[in-house]
Order: C-alpha cells, then structure tokens, then sequence
C-alpha cells in the first residue's frame, strides 16, 4: 500500500516507522517542515507542509495529529484527495463528523500511549477500525492485522467509552505518578524507590480485578493515618496535593464500604 | 536467627516464608488461629492466638498487622518477650511511639503492594530499617541484606513521605484503574484491552520523568474532549468520577501551563 501521514508528532512516528517496513510511506505532511523532514528522512518519504503538494497517488492518508484539528485538517487537505480513503488516529473524534467533509472516511485507533523515546509493542496493542464504507472497513482491518494481534471493529461509542476509560487508566495513574515524584522531590527521597510498587501495581491489575487489589489507608477506613498525610500535604503547602488525596480516599472508602 | 511472626495477612505471609528459607520461624500468631495455622503450616511453625503462648526463646518478632493496630498488638505482646527485639512493618507507624512501650524496637519496612496471588521479586524490592539500638539496627541491615539489594536506613520522617508517595503512586493508580474498569464494564467493553496502556505507562516512568511522560486532554487542554468526558460520565449518572475527572482534569492542567 501506499500511505500518506498527517502529522509528524509521537503517534505519526510510530505508525509511519511500523507501516514503512512492509508498505511505501509516500509522504509526511507537517505545517512544520523540520519536523516533516525529520520523519521522512527515517521512512524514505517526501516531506511536505502545503495541501497543494499532496500526491494523489495513495491509498491510504493517516491523519495523526491532535483531535481539536482533526475537522480543520481534514477540511484543508479532501480537496486536493478526493478519492483516498482519510483515516484519524483519535479515540474521541466520532466518525459521523468526518463523513461530512470527506465521502471516505475511517479511524484507525490505536489504544496506547506514545513516546518519542520508547518502542510499542505493535503485537499486543488493540487496535480500532472503523469506516463508512464496508471495502474501506475491510482494507483497514488487513491492514491493522498486519501489525497487531488485536484488531476490532468498533462503534465510535464504543471506542468513545475506551479513550474514557484510558484517561482515567493512563493519563491519570501517569499524573498520580507525578504527584508521588513532586511529593519525594520535595523531601530529597529518591523516586526510584517507587518503581518496583508503581510496576507491581500496573501487573497485577493485568491478572485480577483492581477492585480486589485495592489497599492502603483509605481502603482500611485508618482515619489516623488519614489524617496524618492530610496534615503532611497542609504543611508543605500542598492544598492542590491535598484535595485531591481527600477525594480519591472518599471515592475508594464508599467503594469498599458502602453498597 | 529465629523469627517469630504477628499476624497472617499478606504481608506476614510473604514475610514467613521467604524468611523461613534460610531463618526459623518458630511462630506464627494471629488472632483468628485459623489463619494462623494455615500459614504455620507452610512454614513449619507453631500456630498461635494467645500472648500467653509467645515463645520466648526467639531473636526477632515481627509485627505484620494493619497500622491502627500496631500499638496495641505491641502493648499486649511485650510483657510476654521482654528481651526481644519487636519491629513493625509499616510506613507510617513512627518509631518514636513505640518506644514507650517497649525498650527494643524497630521497623522493617518493605516497599510493595502485597497479595496473596502474587509471588514477590524481594531482591528489588527496598527495605527500610529503623531500631533504637545501634546494635539492632546492624542486625536489620543484615536481615534485610539477606533478602534485598536495596535496603535503606531511614528516619522515621522519611519513611512517612515515601508511605504519603506511595499511596499516590500505588494505591491511587490501582483505584484509576478501578474507576477505568467500571466505565468499561458499564458499556460491555472487554478491560483488558488497557492492558498494554496500563503497563507501559508504568513501565515509562521508571525511565523519565511522569511528567514529560504526561498526555492526554487535559494536558493539551483540550476543552471540547474534557467536555464531551464530562458528558458521558453524568449521562452514566456517575457524579463520583465525574467530580474526581475534573479535579485530576484542573491538576493536570494546572501543572503543564501555569509556573
């Protein structure tokens, strides 16, 4: 196949670096030039930052940029790609959207988190097709077949629900993580400690329900301790810290407690 | 050495039998001797639910039970092991307080969420020693040597900041994977396709920092997915996490866009 990618940031860069190993990445479109060159330099591509500079001749324009441009990309580059197939890589954009600008739309979603200085496991990570025609539903799905074990065709809802439930799983575990880093920082205690818990705690949702796994003060109603990390955050001048430690314990307190 | 065990939860169990590799355990007590005995018996040790019962002629007992409770285990067991070393295992109990009730007193604080389904990987896990004797604390160091490569003498103040860390980084992270799991499971969506986001952003803070590791809406700020989150957490008439998204949503932002 012959791909084109919009966009030249973490998402793009995985997906242009896994899909040029067995399919011809044409070109990388970035407003940015430098950063287009910078990716297309990697996957043998031409690197490009003017719709009018579009090649017509692809099969397949992967949209990875962020969801608020999704719409306004999508719109400046149809004209000039009237036949391909425009997929995005979102969880949240609905398809009904796109359908109004471009008559052969897609999302191609891949539910992990990307950095510049980390490989994905292109094998275990699910992917998400979806199409408005059934030909293009199913050149997506062969295609997501190449790189993953875990394909599914799902509703925009559906996938709606996913990136909901991923930014409590992820962005928010992430910033949990960071608030732990900020609290030891502040106290020279070195955040490394916290690694073998932080990857233990990931694992072992992975094999049982992370109701079942839940522990701490919170969890055991200890109103003493409780009280004593409320008055550490107090102390350090932490009140943002603070009311979110009171929030999470009441929310895992009713959750063990209450019916 | 022999090694006396106080409780029979996760963490005495975990405890008792990587210790009863190389040391005796020459009890086990726990209130409900049920408990007792089921472990006893993986260990080789007698089970116990009576002070009266405590065998004297042991070098360390360990008190493995829920901090509120530290106090008065402590209080009802030292009269029986006058001359024993006693130590509890929690991260938040200070030294000083049990001070008062016993002349020999430690801590042997071990840094990992414990379950009964889980082996644990005790070589990377830290451990952090306290005593009121010099010559107690040398024999901790070298009991926790015997178990980890990475055991830490720490103040009693140190200590408490890691546990407050800990409960973000651990307890706080389990209950968003919680929270991730019941929107899933509202909608009929399979969890474990989180699995791969979940552990590999665990796995990415163990190499840079959470927060350059941080992604997301909030982050971007991105008010029309946060809106649209908003949405279907109150159409599911989940006020709860609705109320803790918009706090993480406001912490998030806060910290990448404001000094």
């Amino acid at each position: 196949m012959r791909i084109t990618l919009i966009g030249a940031g973490r998402v793009a860069t995985h997906l242009a670096t896994t899909l040029g190993v067995e399919h011809q990445i044409v070109q990388i479109f970035s407003r940015n030039l430098d950063h287009a060159k910078a990716l297309a330099n990697q996957v043998n591509a031409q690197a490009i930052n003017q719709s009018e500079q579009l090649n017509q001749q692809t099969d397949l324009v992967i949209v990875a940029v962020s969801d608020q441009s999704i719409p306004a990309v999508i719109q400046s580059i149809a004209t000039y790609l009237p036949n391909s197939l425009i997929v995005h890589t979102s969880g949240s954009t609905s398809l009904d959207t796109l359908g109004q600008i471009h008559p052969r739309v897609g999302v191609f979603y891949p539910l992990q988190t990307f950095s510049f200085e980390r490989e994905v496991d292109w094998s275990e990570t699910p992917l998400f097709v979806e199409a408005s025609h059934a030909d293009d539903l199913a050149l997506l799905t062969v295609l997501a077949h190449s790189l993953s074990n875990r394909v599914y065709q799902y509703s925009s809802k559906q996938r709606q629900t996913l990136h909901l439930a991923a930014v409590f799983a992820c962005n928010f575990s992430n910033y949990c993580y960071d608030m732990a880093k900020q609290i030891v920082d502040a106290e020279q205690v070195d955040f490394s400690l916290l690694f073998p818990l932080i990857v233990e705690t990931a694992n072992k949702v992975t094999v049982s329900d992370p109701k079942l796994m839940q522990t701490g003060p919170a969890m055991r109603g200890d109103q003493n301790i409780l009280n004593m990390h409320s008055q550490l955050l107090a102390v350090s001048q932490r009140e943002d810290l603070n009311k979110l430690y009171e929030l999470m314990s009441e929310g895992i307190f009713k959750r063990h407690h209450l019916h």
